[in-house]
């Protein structure tokens, strides 16, 4: 098992990345190829202690940034490193991707290198999203924002397949994101694709409320990107404000303070909850190899995740469960 | 000033609503239409103190649940109380009209009956939503699930004028929810749309995204009645969500339940300022008539809150403005 690592365009820098690394290697025995700058690699590596074979670099002189326009940075920067990564995806050269990187980069990059598998019509980004009850599977959370009703259906497969093999939920209940429950609610898109899912042979439990999703109503939550970001970006937003929020209301007096303080440890034990970066990255679901992005500020241990979880998703042939199952 | 009150379909019963009207007549000098069953009204007026001319009863055998089919009740259910005060509205019997029952029959009743005001093309449903500043307006909620961009620019002209003569704010600015805040960002709708706005002397201030909303990030929100649903629901559930969470961990040993008393009062002003309840109800915008739908289970305080509303929204001739303003 090899996997390939992206140690540019991170938030933190490639030191975070250089030790999620070598964790990955001492800690789960994979065989890693770090695509960078070769003299700064080279450098960061010496301060650690591990097999020396298990870890190789790619050399990449250019890197991808958060500004750079996606689709344009990857035709252009043919020397970036998430560009030589995903060539060596493609190759062959190892068995899955992990990025920090420009998210709109990697998806034009997934799409133009390693390619869609055949049948799947968009390929779409995935993410853990943590609830009251444990975690729902979403997607697409942001890869299109216009969708076909034909698309949810393959992305509910695609969640269906990764949350059973990768997470390892036993017949996942698939749920279509809704701002009613009903039959018949919702725009067009939705309306349609809820009769294709319950024409599926997936364990489609119909529509599911917005309002719902933060408790756990469903293993896999289905909906087109526009929507699954606007659901991802406001419950990061309610979270940020209601914190800052409670923040405020708890020192406002002599008492409260007193309060908070015995509350500490509480109010940090369900901050972690909350935190996205216990979960890995989010897979792009539908290309012929495995690829994930991390979090742009992903430290060590959320890196080491992303390689546990990248992983998963390669030993578990993912890929060829969707393949075989896709309808088109 | 007359407001006509359906006094049926609310959660609470007609109980709050009288309640809530005799504090309108009381604390706002309006005159009130109540609407509903004569004998059970005259009853429960009899209990109270209030200048008894103030009042008037129009009598209404029927009403329309919750489980109503909306279009389908508001054609049958002719003696229905939301569809008698409508009639009564449109008559020009009363200035404004509120209602706490069924939201799509509302919706279905105030097009059918009270009727668009020329040049609108779509009527949309708003509400106030706190902030961590304050609050913003925030239209379409839900009255419109598939949207085209030219409403959305409406919805904008609607909302600037709603914002600053009824809820007082200068010179509004307007933000576009979206996932990103780069022009070109999101949806065929709403790159659409940010066109539109920017052509328009409206206050735009561009792209806002979804994340940025709970902390305050313009006066006036625009969406599609699909994505502000799920705004809105998301926010309710993410709340609800939050705080059972945090009940969780502060009683989850003796040291945090102490420290969870005395942060008690500060947890329910916190909870105060999520309540919608303190902002009245959800306008409907684009009518030839004030029309407000108060929340179900409103008591009487948001009940008085919601005609002093309906007031406002009558006394600074909003409709003529709208009428003036809209371009089509």
């Amino acid at each position: 098992m090899k996997i390939i690592l992206d140690t540019m365009g991170s938030d933190k820098g490639y030191g975070e990345i250089v030790k999620g690394a070598i964790d990955g290697v001492n800690e789960l025995g994979v065989n890693i190829v770090l695509v960078g700058m070769e003299d700064l690699l080279k450098k960061e590596l010496s301060k650690y202690n591990y097999p020396r074979d298990f870890i190789e670099i790619l050399n990449a002189e250019e890197y991808i940034s958060n500004e750079d326009e996606p689709v344009l940075a990857i035709r252009r920067k043919k020397n970036s490193s998430m560009v030589l990564g995903l060539e060596a995806l493609a190759k062959g050269e190892g068995d899955g991707f992990v990025s920090t990187g420009n998210t709109g980069a990697l998806l034009a990059g997934g799409l133009f290198i390693v390619k869609r598998i055949k049948g799947v019509e968009r390929a779409a980004l995935a993410t853990v999203y943590p609830t009251r009850k444990g975690f729902s599977f979403m997607l697409d959370i942001g890869a299109n924002v216009d969708s076909k009703p034909e698309y949810l259906l393959q992305f509910a497969t695609m969640g269906s397949i990764y949350s059973e093999q990768v997470l390892g939920v036993k017949s996942p209940t698939i749920g279509l994101a809704n701002i009613g429950v009903e039959e018949g609610k919702g725009n067009a898109l939705v309306r349609e694709a809820y009769k294709l899912l319950l024409d599926s042979n997936l364990n489609f439990i119909g529509n599911v409320e917005v309002r719902d999703i933060p408790e756990g109503i469903a293993d896999v939550i289905v909906c087109d990107g526009f929507m699954g970001n606007t659901i991802l970006k406001l419950t990061e937003g309610m979270a940020i404000t209601m914190f800052s929020a409670l923040k405020d209301e708890f020192t406002s007096s002599f008492k409260s303070k007193l309060g908070a303080l015995m509350l500490k440890s509480q109010l940090k034990s369900f901050k972690d909850n909350l935190d996205y970066r216990e979960y890995g990255g989010a897979p792009l679901l539908g290309l012929k190899k495995p690829v994930v992005k991390a979090h742009g500020s992903s430290d060590a241990f959320a890196i080491k995740n992303a390689i546990r979880q990248v992983k998963t998703f390669s030993d578990n042939n993912i890929i060829e469960i969707i393949e075989k199952n896709i309808k088109f």
